[in-house]
């Protein structure tokens, strides 16, 4: 992959000055550039280090005084950050999946695979299944009874889709991925400790020992357009009806995402997060990394969650949450800044009480 | 898959009323309920949308006034949550594996397969491995060389047995599931920074570099009857001794569960979870999401740990705890409406101060 | 595998005393001990039960007096868990994997194998990727294109290796571990409510709604020598430069590493550790169970994280930290004493302040 300055201005929709003839072939730190490279340096302070390296062409921020960093072309972004997404995308070389169905694929005769689909090495492809044109499924992967994959997919290797999932066009799942796993639902005949202790808030749970007889989960999954799943995520089938991820969200690896769960669209699902059961996530939320929600609760449009944070209740629509439980970061900032100083407090207060109980001796 | 409703409470043990001939083919919240659903209305305000839907039947609570709800069959559930176990089996359709050994299957020509057993695409079944009559190996699983697994097992796509693991019957086991992989235990030639800060409970750890050496895991993963392992969940193996999971648990999604570990029987391990290696958990023990249980430790019979609920020390039998260091859910729940209140605290113990050092300018 | 005592201590540099020529072909704890087994007892308090068991031979501490305890002979050491790794590694039967290359892989004519490689059933090499040799690919691996891993490797089943990952000498990786998928990247058009709430610690975020714009990752991974990874466990590719690796590091399950992070040499990362992307961490770093490290920090050298621990900020060398967000270990258990002693406090300041504002009725 080579282009040059101006074809990639021109992919991006950016202005490009200089020696926009100038070619590249990769992307690199500022540093570490070669001379066949676009160096990238967003802000001003990675600008500096542009000289240590042998870029003669870098992408920059607007308004940047491209000449005097010793550069022969630049190109210029309002928002650089969000230039590297098309630019990433010209240059990435992938992993290299052949084009058709290989030979060691297992896939059934019933499955109906589109226009230009790529099946890879050892594949299994379930009877009835059906993937959209132009999707690539990686080597290992396998396809359950009857489940819909849309067009343009990337499957990487070992992505296990379940029975009767639907999804919609340009899935990414990365390696070892899990969509439509049973979920994780049990009942005792009795009322357990578990179900007493909720009831209760904290009463001890001593009653008769019981075995856990499971439910099944008859429901599917269904995913929107433009949704990506990280490393050994999951997502589990509904009870009855199907659990729900709608346009746009993004899961990073190692989440969790329980059964009935219902996601609204263009969420930012970091790593390791859970979300248990039932619970409902509105619009553009962003749940940060080891951050957790309980069940049969609901997450209001746009709430944001910081790094493993733990949500136990209800949250509305906008908040930033912070902490275990959740607070609102200012709320949890302040209270953590008291926890710190409270060794102190107890001993005012301990003053505090030898001299009200003695006023005379107050030294 | 279609039953009456006659059929259906026969089965259940459950009384059945109105038009029991009825037949029904699926289960259904009650407002999306097709005309050839069951409706699921397992409280009274889940009742109020059967109207929204075209249920002639439903599943109720025991006493439910099914006719003033338009319905012309019900069946009827003392514990209607319990139904759901027996009735959600009946229903399940399943990820459609078909019978027999696939051909494109590795199989160990000393490997032993009881009656009936199924092995999907590509599966791979080592030397000597022993695999109970019935059992369903799905595509890509993999099971170790002597490897023990029940009768009536299932295991989904990719599930992974280790050498030597033994498990009993009727095991089930979702993708990416592993069990029987190396405990996670390492030594340093002169005693550690965290051997050292563990002994000082926070010194600090200043010594010399050292590099780490393996103790390999001798030890294999011996698990009883009715077990159930979620996605990419994991059971290491024991050092010397087998780890041990007793009948009837059910781990959830991404747990991991150390080296040593014993765990009792009828214990529910929700997703995320962990427990260090070497802890004994008793029986009836309930392990919330993300939970973590620190190494060596003895957690009682009947114990609760909350969501994100992290155990440092010992827990005795009973108790229900929350909370980073887990305390009693109550003291718990005490202490964190205290820390909310904390700022408004530090005010109030500083115009003390102010009062009491300056009695006179009381305002 | 049968030793003598004379042959295992020598193999340990160890002293051996008593009838060294007793065989041993097993190890086990003292009360399960079989006759033709060696007995481990690394502190006084399990020497007790050497007589339940049938032991005739133990490894037992520098000092011991093995006769009392009815012993026939004992091998010695002054660090007897430091021994255990090479008794360990001396007794292991491993996984059973054969030699040579079985005719189910699938290997690209590109790739090239070292000497002695061998490659288990259902395995995937793709195009120009080179494997070292003595080293063993599990069975339903998968190495990408043009990815490197050094000699003496001990892939179990089902590891990924993306494209373009370089791997040093002897790399152990357990099930499902992925090294080299997308890093989790993506940028909005308009600056989102995430990048807001960092900016104002905690302002709500408001804005329009976005889609969340994709950005590849062209680096790849780079880790060196004697580096284990974990069941399920993965390390993401760089954007632009590569994830780094250093010698000796050891993973744990479940765990998470961000794109960009770089790790020093001979870390110990516990399981379900997430560490979030751009972070560097130094050497000999310890980082406990379930812990979790925000994005773009810097931790020191010999740093140990508690269990949970949940990093926010900078960290630096041969610091000790508890708790969420993370104080040192000592400042922790004391905050953490005195919020379970906060509802008593709150009584006291109420006390105090009816006993300052009415001076006179101080009972």
């Amino acid at each position: 992959m080579s282009y040059t300055i101006a074809e990639i201005a021109a992919a991006l929709g950016l202005r490009a000055e200089g020696e926009t003839d100038i070619a590249v072939s990769c992307l690199a730190e500022p540093a570490d550039c070669p001379a066949d490279g676009l160096a990238l340096a967003m802000k001003p302070e990675y600008a500096q280090q542009i000289g240590q390296g042998a870029a003669r062409a870098a992408m920059l921020w607007d308004g940047a005084d491209w000449r005097s960093l010793g550069l022969r072309a630049a190109i210029l972004a309002v928002r650089p950050r969000y230039a590297m997404a098309g630019l990433s995308a010209m240059m990435d070389a992938g992993q290299g999946y052949a084009a058709g169905i290989h030979p060691s694929a297992v896939i059934d005769p019933s499955a109906q695979l589109g226009d230009g689909v790529s099946v890879g090495p050892l594949a299994v492809i379930g009877a009835q299944a059906r993937i959209g044109s132009g999707s690539v499924i990686g080597p290992h992967c396998q396809i359950g009874w009857q489940a819909e994959i849309g067009s343009g997919a990337l499957l990487h290797a070992g992505v296990r889709i379940g029975a009767r999932v639907r999804i919609g066009a340009r899935f990414i799942a990365q390696p070892g991925a899990v969509v439509g796993a049973d979920g994780f639902s049990f009942v005792t005949p009795e009322p357990s400790g578990v179900e007493k202790a909720r009831a209760s808030l904290g009463g001890e749970g001593t009653e008769a020992p019981q075995a856990w007889a499971r439910i099944h989960s008859l429901g599917g999954v269904r995913i929107g357009d433009d949704v990506e799943l990280g490393v050994n995520s999951c997502i589990d089938r509904g009870t009855v009806r199907d659990t729900e991820v709608g346009d746009g969200c993004k899961f990073d690896n190692l989440v969790q995402i329980g059964h009935n769960v219902r996601i609204g669209r263009d969420c930012l699902i970091c790593a390791q997060v859970g979300v248990a059961g039932s619970t409902v996530i509105g619009d553009n939320v962003v749940l940060g990394g080891q951050s957790g929600v309980s069940d049969n609760l609901v997450i209001g449009d746009r709430v944001i969650l910081g790094g493993a944070t733990v949500v136990l209740s209800n949250v509305p629509a906008g908040r930033v949450m912070l902490g275990y439980p959740a607070m609102k970061m200012d709320a949890h900032i302040e209270s953590y800044k008291a926890l710190r100083r409270l060794p102190r407090l107890f001993r005012d207060v301990a003053f505090l009480k030898k001299a009200v109980s003695n006023p005379g001796s107050n030294d």
